[in-house]
């Protein structure tokens, strides 16, 4: 169990400095070959060519060019019984840099991560990223199960 | 000391996400059922009915119809040598969406948990929660010792 | 590896309560005897007593006074073949309490920590820190490899 956890854990922790490293395909290798990357009210992403575009349009090059942090908490992690896939569950923000040289915070949101071992270890199936506005969706989505 | 130290992460990383969900009676399981959450400056609550109470309660209730995000950090934990306890100490933020869309800092705190393992696995005996606000009391919190 | 993992993540997890609780000598004894704190365009401390230092200086003893709190994430690590070192990357955050009780973001920076086991256990042999502020420099500093 440890041994899934601490992949996981990692796996998770590599994206936000490979997104504000500007690694587009660093980022997309963190998914399955058809991994998908739904953000709510923006974009689905359907496997890694789509998931670097996203990294790679303006809006993510906006924010690394002002100057940018996509922080994502330590997940929550429920390992299905069959020890090869899990759910985890997690916050994630993003800080901008403003003209005056301080910081906002951009976005806040929920994620729900699905995720499976593979020959290359632990991968993420599909993502869901859905902005904290107080919706019922938005909590849902936090729902470990 | 790696199990223990995974299983108390997992269980301190369930927190925000059931607390943004707005699982009350969920996050009040972390607790063992005496336990206590102790929140400087406005509540203590003893049990689990008491703790899931305060999340019921209309300060919370608020925060999750605007939208917000209960985020901690990964603890800092110390064992204690009879391996069946220990302390583990963190930060938290409250971030709170406002009228204009936006997000705010609601709230910046200081978190000790002592914990300990049962046959249900490890839970929290007690939460201290103290605003960061300059104070020696907020500070000497976070003290591992 | 998980044990290593567990141990550089528990490392980089005590640096914030340790800064914030004031603890300079605690804070500094993270690192090795000689490990170097580089603060982009601030300082570069050498040494437990420089790093100490820094931390008991005027900057750092005004955020203490004001409310703070110097919030890391989860780091991403990379074990070398060695066994005995490791790179990892992270987002800290500074958070300040101002004087109307709100809290405002101070700092957003990438870090890189060189990381080496020794027989005290895992220590900081270097830590870079650079703000988040556009350029390619700090882009590059959050780039695993």
């Amino acid at each position: 169990m440890n041994e899934a956890l601490a992949e996981i854990g990692q796996l998770i922790a590599r994206y936000g400095p490979l997104a504000d490293a500007g690694d587009a395909a660093g980022a997309a290798s963190l998914w399955t070959e058809d991994g998908v990357y739904a953000v709510g009210g923006m974009a689905e992403a359907r496997g890694r060519a789509a998931i670097a575009g996203l990294l790679q349009g303006p809006e993510h090059q906006a924010l690394l060019a002002a100057g940018c942090a996509h922080i994502l908490s330590a997940p929550a992690v429920a390992l299905a019984a069959d020890g090869v896939s899990a759910v985890a569950v997690n916050h994630s923000i993003v800080l901008r840099r403003d003209e005056s040289g301080g910081y906002a915070i951009h976005r806040v949101a929920a994620n729900r991560w699905e995720l499976i071992s593979t020959a290359d270890g632990w991968r993420i199936r599909r993502r869901d990223n859905c902005l904290l506005d107080g919706t019922a969706e938005a909590r849902a989505l936090l729902a470990l199960g």
